[in-house]
């Protein structure tokens, strides 16, 4: 199944020169979306994954679905103040500024062969990050898995020690 | 199964005199967080369910689990400025100022009858906005189901006309 036909591109979101590759219509047709965790799925063989984390928002829908189906803990990474127990922070630089996520400290431990999951991989900087942030609890980080990745960002070979993986790609970002 | 011991209190998140009821510790445990979408899958029988939305963040957790589970589409309901193609707005009021969700306009029609998920429903004034947000579209509200209602807060009554149900309260909030 060619699942980058059910990806939206809108132009200049969210701001002036951005093409931005858009999820929503790919999880509104059941088929893509089945596939794409079917396929997420297949790239966790023989890692020996003990937990899924997806990073906020909309990691959450494809991690909280592949957590299901794989029948391991699902694990929440948020943007700063919004997890309530004791947490990790791992603040990264933006473009202007910095941002920071967050991890309950109780959800992973040294046992723990984690895989992080967003929808899209483009600089690299949430998922370096959210790397860092797992590490800090003591687990390992045994793959980082993406929809999309935007090569021309070279996101991917920031985390390239963490053996990352995607679906498709879309040049020309 | 006991759901409620899968969820854990932290007093005083996100402000003095809240009880925060944390759903990170159920969906740590797959065998809770897989109880619940079928808990949540038995409710629409008979609803003759077309699509499924969830409401950002905690509710994309487990509207995309069981959209899938349902071979369903999955819509998001997002606050204002993340959803990048056109959209229907709704705003509401808070205790202090006033938030907005959006819905893309492409993702529901008035042939649907859609579910909408949330983890948890407090004042209801989000799942409310929700509601009259999917109408803008033309579809129809066909239920809304939450993890946990808290009942001293009567925010299911503000949505009596919308079909809420949901799988366990806690009082005492």
């Amino acid at each position: 199944m060619d699942i980058k036909t059910t990806i939206q591109t809108i132009p200049n979101f969210p701001k002036q020169g951005i093409m931005f590759r858009d999820i929503t219509t790919l999880i509104e047709n059941p088929t893509a979306f089945s596939y794409v965790i079917n396929q997420l799925k297949e790239k966790t063989t023989n890692l020996n994954i003990t937990k899924i984390a997806g990073i906020e928002s909309r990691g959450f829908i494809f991690g909280a679905a592949l957590a299901k189906d794989l029948n391991l803990p699902f694990i929440l990474i948020r943007k700063k103040g919004k997890l309530p127990a004791e947490t990790f922070s791992e603040e990264y630089e933006l473009e202007y500024g910095t941002d920071c996520v967050e991890i309950h400290k109780s959800s992973l431990n040294q046992e723990d062969q984690v895989l992080i999951i967003d929808d899209l991989i483009a600089t690299g900087g949430t998922a370096l990050a959210a790397c860092k942030l797992v590490e800090k609890t003591g687990a390992k980080v045994a793959s980082c898995s993406f929809v999309v990745n935007l090569p021309d960002l070279k996101g991917a070979s920031r985390i390239v020690d963490y053996n990352p993986s995607w679906l498709v790609e879309f040049e020309g970002d």
